[in-house]
């Protein structure tokens, strides 16, 4: 067994439950707060944005949630998602360590995001809601979303970056497969988008943007809820299937991670890898270092502060506790799109805070760098998300090269980058700029953060 | 086990040989003819373009034909591909029919099309070859060699005709970042290219004048060769993977089609699924109703004539029998440009011509349809060509509603359509045109087939 290649599991192995990480944390996550009273938030609060089930999960404090069937019955049709070793790349890195990978550019929409819009679409459509609305930058959550409200009968709205809307129009295409309505924002379907629209017609968009006018189009219809694609404790919980899985694929060919590494953004794709095994690791039957990647050029984790912010960036959504650059921060245009957020999930900052992971930040070329190499190897072509954990593992092959040390590593591969060839063009064509951390920008962003009592 | 929804191999079960129909049909196939002497090719004849080993399963008369260790370890990294049952397909469609579908989507070009490239690449590295050539119209095939070469060390050139070259450059820069070279066609680095770029400057190129130009740079060149993606032998043999895992997949939920449908271009897709089950069914075994879709505009098996013909558009080829619309025949613009050829691989015409196989042709406009009701059922966004395959399985699962008949039907869908958004999106927008069989162009075309004594 242990020279396997690509190791799959049987249908009848895929986890039946989704593991919540806060019971077993050494301390409760802190609460979230309403941005009027600075009080903890209550599910009234949430309730007209998500459905009962989902606030439901967002607070639990159960350590394993059962996968209703009508999920598992879509997982079902792409999951259990492979786990790789990296042969070919270790032969090209002539390095002793052993590298695997977890892809979930399999799924219908090429990315780990089907793993939570799924759920998110069942519990909706159990609880009678009718439309979702949601906004999506470069495509990958709103592609996501229309796939799982087209699986259940739901209407899906989405209001998508202006830029994005005309650079990636295949994305948007493939929402409209999916049955979704696609508005470039901003729009002028909501207040929101029209007030922007007045005053700068030529305005590019932007996630803020975007998220005012899908929240705005829920709460103003009692059949139509709101869908978010990371950073809230429920997504997350939703993600941990992948490293459920991943601990099931290692266990059959009898390896153990030392090192395991997932970009984050948001945090969903690296939680969803790395929660279940912090669990063993809580417990005792492992020791990997957990470590986090992000871009040089959005470093919330490396460089942020850890403090009460908003999670949109114009300041509508209760206040959490995350490493933050300031909710009005927007960060240079990196290719790697997904993980362009000011903020962090706020579990994955608390996890950080407590010293269970690690962070590290990467520029863009040398992620590419890392990408192309491991395309000409491993075949796969990587989303620019992953490109960073896949540049941190070259790091540390290189370092197992040095060293001899035949170390385990395993690697969160979130998506393809089959709609992100543009990137690719530019990195090849040498035309790729990294950008420096951008203090003062920071700096300012930092002070439209509230202060809290 | 009945009830599984994806059916997967562990990768210990993957067939570890291919499987050569010749030997089993009541006929051997026509020989192929050279276009001067119209005698029987050799060897020799071929030599300049393809490595001795392909050239021996060209003619190979064994049944089956050992997979190198080196390509099956390729293979691994994304074989076996699932079996899926299309559930909620036949659900939307409330038939008692039970719908199969082989899905080669997820290989790390998106097709079947690396089933073939991996060994073909893998072969001319073991004989010393340095270099391949080939031509690509949309880019699967140009897109699965250049990932081919650059894992076996191998440079690529690739003479991509220019319509698509301008149309389709995410493809383009995907075959860069395996390291392939690229030319738009007609090229200024060919004879060839130079030739009909100055008879007309604007060209949008054409399969025909790709072939020529990728031919010429391979027989030009001794450490250079020439690689094919459909219609020859042994491209059709390395399929036949597919069919392979399928026979196993279904005899794990003890399943026998009643029905196999494929769709057919050159060929290869249909002959990697089908020839197993060929066997099958002429030993007894089971009794499937095996049968080729084509495209209406490009009809060659339902209207083309059985007879010698050239496999390229301007006459470079040694002649082959198989149904043709004529080898100067360029057909209608139609969005599955893998349908698009004027002949027929000569194994898949002699055995339609033996009675064991049947075909129908279908407008591009239905087939869209049923790959929008695929995509919303199924969640997979199929690339124009299986989206035929696709249609008449829901024909026929109409078909069974009305009888009533628990029919049995098994789909090749042979790769995805991230690539080819725009097609969708004319359709969506209504915009799509069916062409009518285009009988005057096909009976001029036919004027220009070689007459054999």
């Amino acid at each position: 067994m242990a020279d396997y290649t690509r190791i799959t599991l049987d249908e009848s192995e895929i986890p039946s439950q989704w593991y919540n990480i806060v019971p077993d944390l050494p301390e409760p996550p802190p609460p979230v707060l309403h941005p009027g009273t600075h009080e903890p938030v209550g599910p009234d609060d949430l309730s007209p944005l998500f459905p009962m089930a989902l606030i439901g999960q967002e607070v639990s404090t159960e350590r394993y949630i059962d996968i209703p069937g009508p999920v598992m019955d879509v997982y079902k049709t792409w999951r259990a998602t492979p786990l790789h070793r990296a042969r070919a790349l270790e032969k090209y890195l002539d390095t002793p360590a052993r590298i695997y990978y977890k892809y979930e550019g399999g799924s219908p929409a090429g990315s780990h995001k089907p793993n939570t819009s799924i759920p998110q679409a069942y519990y909706n459509a159990q609880e009678g809601v009718k439309k979702l609305t949601t906004e999506t930058g470069a495509g990958q959550w709103g592609s996501a979303l229309a796939l799982a409200t087209s699986l259940f009968g739901l209407e899906c709205e989405v209001w998508m970056v202006a830029a994005s809307f005309e650079q990636k129009p295949y994305r948007k295409t493939m929402m409209e497969v999916w049955g979704a309505t696609v508005h470039s924002s901003p729009s002028d379907v909501t207040e929101a988008g029209r007030k922007i629209g007045a005053e700068n017609p030529d305005s590019p968009g932007s996630l803020g943007i975007a998220i005012s006018e899908a929240v705005e189009a829920a709460v103003g219809d009692p059949d139509t809820k709101y869908a978010l694609g990371s950073v809230l404790n429920h997504v997350l919980l939703h993600q941990t299937v992948i490293g459920e899985e991943a601990l099931l694929q290692l266990a059959k060919i009898d390896e153990k991670p030392d090192l395991l590494v997932g970009c984050t953004g948001g945090g969903s794709n690296f939680a969803g890898l790395s929660f279940p095994f912090l669990r063993e690791k809580l417990a005792g039957r492992m020791n990997p270092t957990i470590r986090c990647v992000e871009p040089a050029a959005c470093p919330s984790l490396t460089r942020g502060e850890y403090r009460y912010d908003f999670g949109d960036m114009i300041g509508m959504t209760p206040l959490v506790k995350m490493h933050t650059l300031g909710h009005s921060f927007v960060p240079d245009p990196i290719h790697a799109g997904g993980l362009r957020y000011h903020g962090m999930a706020p579990l994955v900052s608390h996890i950080y805070e407590l010293g269970l992971t690690e962070a590290e930040a990467i520029h863009q070329t040398e992620c590419f760098e890392a990408a192309v190499i491991f395309a000409r190897t491993e075949g796969i072509l990587p989303a620019p998300e992953p490109t960073h954990a896949i540049a941190e593992a070259i790091r540390e092959a290189k370092r197992a090269k040095e060293t001899g040390e035949e170390t385990v590593i395993l690697i969160a591969v979130c998506g393809h980058g089959h709609f992100d060839l543009t990137a690719y063009e530019s990195y090849l064509a040498g035309n790729l700029v990294d950008y420096d951390y951008p203090a003062e920008k920071v700096a300012a962003a930092m002070e439209q953060v509230p202060v809290i009592a």
